[in-house]
């Protein structure tokens, strides 16, 4: 490669305890010209959807041949695997409880492997923190240049996650929240593509129910279409619907949280 | 040059959510070589005087030719301009809204010029998020050696912020509080110029009025200089005059905030 | 070097504020070449133990001759010395009040040196931000080639911290929690020696007091090994007894915080 190889990290560690830097240091111990950059590390604990929403969203802005970890693991030290997903632009390391194949399945999976050759993790594999004892050293591995069947046996039983598509429900869209951004914008699973299937365009208005509650909202193409502090709808940078306040916090007006339901018609 | 070309980033994206690592991707995708250093993302959110208050105390620390990007963009998705200004020292790019301007004119601003060469964004500008569609790829293609001129016409009539300097009134010195950093530190926009003015010296006494109230604090030239707990009154390392307490938070103790106005003189 | 020179950051100046920004641009200004890793900038305001042991559990996964700089300085301005330690495998710089010492002591402490040669300090050297103006420059100047011999005198009489070693009273074990870490797991000073010393094997079951309340948990290898919002005891990542909760918190159930004892015997 011409350039330094690209690790991409995610994890729900949280920026103040050194699990995240011992992640890095272990890195760099093994493959010093990796580059690494971080996507998030305060994905909620726990909250694999989020975590492969985030994932979902910055990977594919990430030059061919990035390595994306994503460490969101609730079963670490129980059987669940730890797998090495190769597609056609990206490879993908992380445990096998779904937090990789949202986006990867957006590619061409081309690769599955269990992550099982102990000489390609450190020493010592502690029960607790696999991030750092089997993730770190198989991405810095891989970039320096292993291959993904060195790692372990390809596997076909890989999990994939539920997470709920849209679907049409009479002349309802039913979908639900994936995401609450930061600015407490509500972002849904409901794409670019489900919208032109209900017929929706910019302009128009939008019958909403989040948690059974209605609201009329128009679909906008940006913020600034509304006053300050008055809702919208709109297709947000990552093209899902978002329900955002321009210059407020639509996720506390509208008291909602990920895996909340929504439904849209239009008017 | 010698070495990688340093980019810094500075935004009120905050942690949790995919933009920042979308602003490094895009970077890295288009200058592999560039060298990004994070300033700040937890600028309050749509807060334009901490982002630019932020952006001057830090962009001076680094080397010449620095890229700094800063993004605190309420207005994103409306008329206001992308915009790269160049100074003697440094290259800025963000919105035309005031934001870089803090900084940019304590140098020699030597061009500004509006960003609208489509050839120098990503190939899909969204309405939403000039930060990883306009800015990052601006700030990648200068830092490979495109020249300010290619991004667009030069413009005289860009935005400079009306963050109020000092001035006298009678005896009295009359500025606002530009900064509460993460201490609780509080600091004001009186620089060390405008103290030696009335003729301030470390040992003295100040009068000081806090959104109405009256304190007398003992000028010094370190936390230490007062017992655990107590307030004064110092030069902190930004050449302002801060309102602090030995190991304690002063802008709870004076229950002020961003924006309000601070009165000093000689006792 | 064959790789760039690494540089480990730890501070205590939180994610907000321009200070660790301004602490990296000081660092490739004068060695551009050196690569720096983040370990945390959310310690605890002040908390020298929570910064010793943050240092001391992410230090030895790094490679051979990184330089750790470590910046929780409540004494910034007084009198108390900023200095280099080299040992037989990092080199430490930091303010001499315990915080390097922790991870140092675990190693062969070689050299201990004050930073007093103002030619490798910022010309301009504050009162209140040392982490910027003597200790960037020093692991700058160091990571280009310099000996530690060049910074200033070696000392002897430097602080050694006096966080609580565990000791045996009766058939107890008493000892201190020194971190929580941010899934609330409460960490210990109880080390697998420790535990070694009085027989704990996993699988049995500790008496514990935390606090002066009374608890009897199973000592686990893992998380898992109890059912969800349980309670156990296993000895973490960092080799030391850990109090958890199978994905809970348990700071927030048993109610503790840093610096609190934990007692335990086997039952």
């Amino acid at each position: 490669m011409p350039f330094a190889p690209i690790i991409s990290l995610l994890t729900d560690f949280g920026p103040k305890d050194p699990y995240v830097a011992e992640m890095k240091a272990v890195i760099v111990s093994i493959c010093p010209e990796a580059r690494i950059i971080d996507i998030s590390h305060e994905i909620e604990k726990f909250n694999i959807r989020m975590g492969a929403f985030t994932l979902a969203s910055a990977a594919r802005y990430f030059p061919e041949k990035t390595i994306h970890v994503a460490v969101v693991d609730p079963g670490v030290g129980t059987k669940r695997r730890p797998i090495i997903v190769e597609t056609h632009r990206f490879f993908y390391i992380g445990p096998d409880n779904g937090i990789l194949m949202l986006s990867a399945q957006r590619e061409e999976v081309r690769h599955v492997c269990q992550i099982s050759n102990s000489s390609l993790m450190l020493s010592k594999v502690s029960k607790t923190f696999h991030g750092r004892d089997i993730f770190a050293p198989a991405a810095a591995y891989l970039a320096k240049g292993k291959q993904v069947s060195e790692f372990g046996p390809e596997i076909n039983n890989y999990m994939v996650p539920e997470f709920a598509k849209p679907r049409m429900k009479g002349n309802e869209l039913l979908g639900e929240i994936v995401h609450i951004d930061d600015f407490g914008n509500v972002i849904s699973n409901v794409s670019t593509e489900d919208l032109k299937r209900i017929g929706a365009k910019e302009g128009i208005f939008l019958d909403l129910r989040l948690k059974e509650k209605a609201f009329r909202l128009r679909f906008c193409s940006t913020y600034g279409d509304v006053s300050v502090k008055q809702p919208l709808a709109l297709v947000g940078s990552h093209e899902f619907l978002e329900i955002s306040v321009n210059q407020g916090n639509a996720a506390k007006k509208f008291k909602v949280k990920i895996g909340d339901s929504i439904r849209l018609s239009l008017c």
